[in-house]
């Protein structure tokens, strides 16, 4: 295993699932739409479902120092409802396996399935299949969602076209920000003798965008009650530069998006002001904010204007003007990639010794790209 | 997380799972069987759908000194498509979540992912989604399996009843005593210098039971086209004993089986011998079998005796007489769930700090139940 090949970092998350799954034949008449989505598409007696799945490890996508497990558990369903929103669908069914090491107790993992459970019970999800077994090293928690899709109503990444308006939901950025709050937190009580309290007073909002996100079923359940289908759709996951990169390779366009019309919020702000971050790369790159990133054809503008809380943020060019943010002063900053990619850019910090994935993170306050 | 209270070890693979998932509620219609079955049953469109999930932890469930990363995948899948087998059903799609440490390299998860896609190609189950992530201490895999039941024909574990003939398709204990002579030959090279080369001669058939085993499709159809729908089922992946106690549980009944009936291959009790251990213990608890366990009534009995590659081993009895081994002398020993458990007996050697779950580990040699 020691002779080194091509490193995975070399190719990034999204590359090597493509080479992975590349030249995959779909062989059953059952799977609608494989790989390369939020969800994959399947087709069971005239119904059309959606399948999605999450991996979630210790050290890598949570730190146990700063998160509580209730909310773990509650944060890891609420993402896998977010992909089957994403393609316009209901999520109903949720099989959880857990790998837990024997610092854990049965207590603690009664704390992670009650946020589960939760999430499921808000969401009128079922859960219904569990595995669990011994890790030797932390928590590895991994879902499976199943959603439903009405038939001809599903949205993919791949239908944007020229003309069409770019709309995002809620705010971005705040998720982000939240996270270094609690690392700058922890690394500061690190320092402290026990029973140190964190201020928290005025981060609320950027806190429980970190520690307890939701999905937008009332975006979806909205658009649809407003006669809205988008004519493409993902969740902001990885970042809003990373996804709208996705989308437009997908559908074979470009876009245009601009600086001050990205929402944020002004606790995302202060927090960006108080650890001298810049503002817009944080909201362009930092990921897990679970709004979701859509297009409508731009005969729906005046829909959309009616709707509170969402922004129309640019719209869809042709390809060969290719992906860039309007700064405020006029200027055209190509989108790069970079989102939050957990191969690059771990959340957490290591605890043990199997680890040297970090090598090249690439904090947002690095990025000159979006510097003002 | 130090202040430990409940040990897993104390409850089990499958008392935890009670635990965590009792009083669960299933709200959506099309959700008709939860927790608690080789797969759960969903109905979307008329069609009725089966789900399962595995998580298979690098240390707990593998050890990369002596599996290659192919066979790996390729095991890592059909463990899968096995359970949707054991519901009567028919496997079509899968999701796999991998987290690989900064050790593995491109090529290894290719050919790690070459195994999957061999087995999908061999079994016509289509790859259709795939998650992948940075790991802290080596690699994790998660399937998810969807697969297909005819209406009606899905066969669960709680439909054994009083007299029904108990049968077990192919051999059992092999892929165990493969993995015994896999532990021995690493520990023997261990001690040697570089270019030591293990002898296998006459050992393929545990090797292969125990690396690249294969889920019971052939027998599925062999029972479909001779007209038996099994009573009960599952897949023999924790061992006879625990399976067969899970039915007689789930269906309200007890058991009798003939320590003479058991099937057992000749290299199975080869290497039991050479390894002075017990070869029925072997066979009722080693588990990773991948044989189909099911019950049918006693009518079918001379259908049953022509199939070849079926052992009819026992019978159902009223739940009073309890669950017994009927010893070769006819001594009747009480069925033990002891299995192949995760939790307390993982089948590879810890590869970092965070581990101690192996402090109850029961040997199946150690087991004086089934000793002659």
């Amino acid at each position: 295993m020691e002779n080194m090949e091509t490193e995975i970092s070399s190719l990034g998350e999204f590359g090597l699932i493509d080479r992975l799954t590349r030249d995959i034949r779909l062989v059953n008449d059952s799977s609608r739409k494989g790989v390369g989505d939020d969800a994959a598409i399947l087709e069971y007696g005239g119904k059309e479902l959606l399948v999605t799945t999450d991996l979630l490890l210790e050290g890598v996508h949570f730190d146990l120092r700063y998160v509580p497990l209730k909310h773990l558990g509650y944060k890891s369903a609420v993402v896998n409802f977010s992909d089957v929103y994403a393609m316009n669908g209901t999520p109903r069914q949720i099989t959880v396996g857990i790998g837990a090491s024997s610092r854990f107790t049965v207590e603690h993992l009664e704390e992670l399935y009650s946020g589960i459970r939760l999430a499921c019970e808000i969401y009128g999800v079922d859960l219904v299949g569990g595995d669990t077994c011994a890790s030797r090293s932390g928590l590895v928690i991994s879902i499976t969602c199943i959603g439903e899709g009405e038939k001809g109503k599903i949205v993919t990444r791949d239908g944007a076209r020229e003309t069409d308006l770019i709309c995002v939901s809620g705010d971005l950025g705040a998720a982000y920000m939240g996270l270094q709050l609690l690392e700058r937190e922890n690394s500061v009580a690190a320092g402290h003798k026990e029973g140190f309290q964190p201020d928290f007073a005025g981060k609320e909002y950027i806190l429980e965008r970190q520690l307890k996100p939701e999905a937008r079923k009332d975006i979806i359940e909205l658009l649809r009650d407003n006669g809205i289908v988008p004519t493409s759709m993902m969740d902001v996951s990885d970042g809003l530069s990373s996804e709208l990169l996705h989308i437009c390779k997908a559908s074979g366009v470009g876009c245009r998006i601009y600086e001050d019309k990205i929402p944020i919020d002004y606790q995302t702000a202060c927090m960006a002001e108080e650890l001298n971050m810049n503002l817009v790369t944080a909201a362009m790159n930092g990921g897990e904010d679970y709004e979701l990133l859509f297009t409508v054809p731009l005969a729906d503008h005046a829909k959309i204007e009616k709707l509170k809380g969402i922004s129309m943020i640019g719209y869809i060019t042709k390809p060969e003007l290719g992906c860039a943010l309007v700064s405020r002063d006029g200027a055209e900053l190509p989108l790069r990639a970079q989102g939050w990619n957990a191969f690059i850019n771990p959340s957490a910090t290591p605890d043990n010794s199997d680890s040297s994935d970090n090598s090249d993170n690439p904090d947002p306050s690095d990025n000159s790209d979006y510097q003002r």
